[in-house]
């Protein structure tokens, strides 16, 4: 297995990016890693450590995506963008996944564009690992589609079971649909078509799950519209953030309080590494034909190297062809919906 | 003035209904509160009182809506119910505002219906308080309207704002809008012809708010879509509590950390008090010809005299009059725009 990885992307490219390939490399010796983006750029960062693992390479490009382009510009103006090479490595059959912590909208539009959708998906959909008090649930679509249609909503139920068994080990995924209720009835148009076509369907379908159940781990995949689930996802960061530190400032205020955070610090622990997206490393976007792992732009070696584990666990377990027989049994009509 | 209390809705009803009312009557010695329910039920709760305040007095109903019960069902098959009645009270000009704790569909329909909106108001918005690092945001709408038009998003503006100078003492309200970017064109075609028509008016607008900016207080004012707004209330709540949790639960693995736990324990309190949605009382339905407050259904006595007193400052202040006026003068197409 080759993974194509954007040396360019993000706020730390390339130091962050060439370190966590390195650390993947060497974790994952039977595969390879292809750097893509400024060779100097890279070379220079290689050039800093004493062992260059044999499985890295490097293939140059001269281009690479801001955060201000916009994302079909990018693909029209920058053919030989760091973002767009990658992909196309794996167009091309010479990787099998392609890893960016770059412009999301960018990675998004390549990957559909070169790598094309699925037989039978209707749109590709961002599944994104949220921590619940039981495990993990993906929560997809985080952004990569901003005009869902019933239709699209539950193939990515589909998508993100199958996800969800490969990456976290969940034997029939619980497939729950995010909603203003609970009652089958409850939500705006698109909700009530989706809870329609997943009920009648072969999917684990557990029903309505409402913001807060998310946490209470009553689904392993809930489903939404990307407007929505790109707002909670950035929503869920800002406010774990500003409730931690306003912990901290609280406990500032008083010695007793800033003696009893010190001591409860080690429990803090194992609750950051939960939240914290360096651990999952990247978000799939799942429906397109090829693994294509997103990962945030402040993305350390950390979750890079994390991000190709689970590139790799994906292309391995071969996702692809899974969601392709698992949409093909589906009784729901992706034929004639659009 | 005079505040009708639902005393059948809510989890606690009437028992903590019933002991809120008499904390705010108390409180508000030169208001009328009007508890509207079954009257042996109220009478059984006011008996266990030494001194019943004078400005107390009940209106006997016989019916309850249930929390099972479909809003528009509640209105047409239950007339006599305690939510239905409180708002007659409004609309007879027996009452300044009405409270209620119960099934929130519900009290939306019966205001909608027997209340009717303001002068130039395309549909009312449930305005709920977020906590900030610098003070509170108003997000607009919370799940009144599930249909929102690019109109509607505007005018929640407008009304949250004045909402926001007369309970938060906010001068010249900040008003931001829930995107998922902060470039002017990011957003679903709600989102942009929202931004073009905020951008255009006078309203103090400060551009696209993503979901983990609203922490940071950029703005005073939030608006959004009523699916994405009680998404975000609920999946807030969830989080926190599931936060909160988590930190207790780590924290008991060990000796050391449950001592640090307790010694930090009074950090917790302004911080709980600041998430504790019985702080607020409960959140206005804006937009109506009357005020109405709708609160938690888990409310108790602290929460509904709060939410008193909410409904008291708005009514003092006639935010009603000032929402009308302040449309009249907005340049936004709001009459030839459905």
């Amino acid at each position: 297995m080759n993974v194509a990885v954007d040396a360019m992307g993000g706020d730390k490219a390339p130091h962050e990016i060439v370190k966590g390939a390195i650390l993947a490399a060497q974790q994952f010796s039977d595969s390879g890693i292809l750097l893509v983006g400024d060779e100097k750029a890279i070379r220079q960062e290689l050039d800093s450590y004493r062992i260059i693992p044999k499985n890295i390479t490097i293939h140059h490009t001269t281009q690479v995506v801001s955060m201000h382009d916009p994302a079909t510009y990018s693909i029209r103006q920058k053919p030989n963008s760091s973002i767009t090479r990658s992909v196309e490595l794996v167009a091309n059959g010479k990787a099998d996944a392609v890893v960016s912590a770059g412009h999301t909208g960018a990675a998004v539009a390549a990957a559909t564009l070169y790598l094309r959708t699925l037989k039978g998906v209707r749109r590709p959909g961002i599944a994104a690992p949220f921590p619940t008090r039981h495990g993990t649930c993906l929560i997809i679509d985080v952004g990569a589609n901003i005009a869902c249609k019933p239709t699209h909503l539950f193939q990515y139920g589909v998508m993100a079971a199958i996800c969800s068994k490969y990456l976290f080990d969940v034997e029939n995924p619980r497939v729950g649909l995010l909603n203003i209720g609970e009652e089958d009835a409850k939500g705006n148009d698109l909700a009530k078509e989706t809870f329609s076509l997943l009920s009648n369907s072969h999917v684990n379908f557990v029903g309505n799950v409402e913001g807060r159940e998310i946490f209470d781990g009553k689904a392993d995949v809930v489903v939404c519209e990307g407007f929505v689930g790109n707002v909670i996802l950035k929503f869920g960061e800002g406010l774990a953030m500003s409730l931690l530190s306003a912990i901290k400032e609280e406990a500032m205020k008083s010695f007793w309080a800033k003696l009893g955070l010190l001591l409860c610090k080690p429990a803090f622990g194992p609750l950051k590494a939960k939240m914290d997206f360096a651990e999952y490393g990247g978000v799939p976007l799942l429906g397109i034909n090829g693994v294509c792992i997103i990962c945030h732009g402040r993305s350390d070696s950390r979750a890079i190297q994390n991000a190709i584990r689970v590139a790799l666990q994906l292309s391995k377990n071969k996702v692809g062809e899974h969601i392709v027989s698992e949409l093909e049994k589906t009784n729901a009509p992706t034929a004639n919906v659009t």
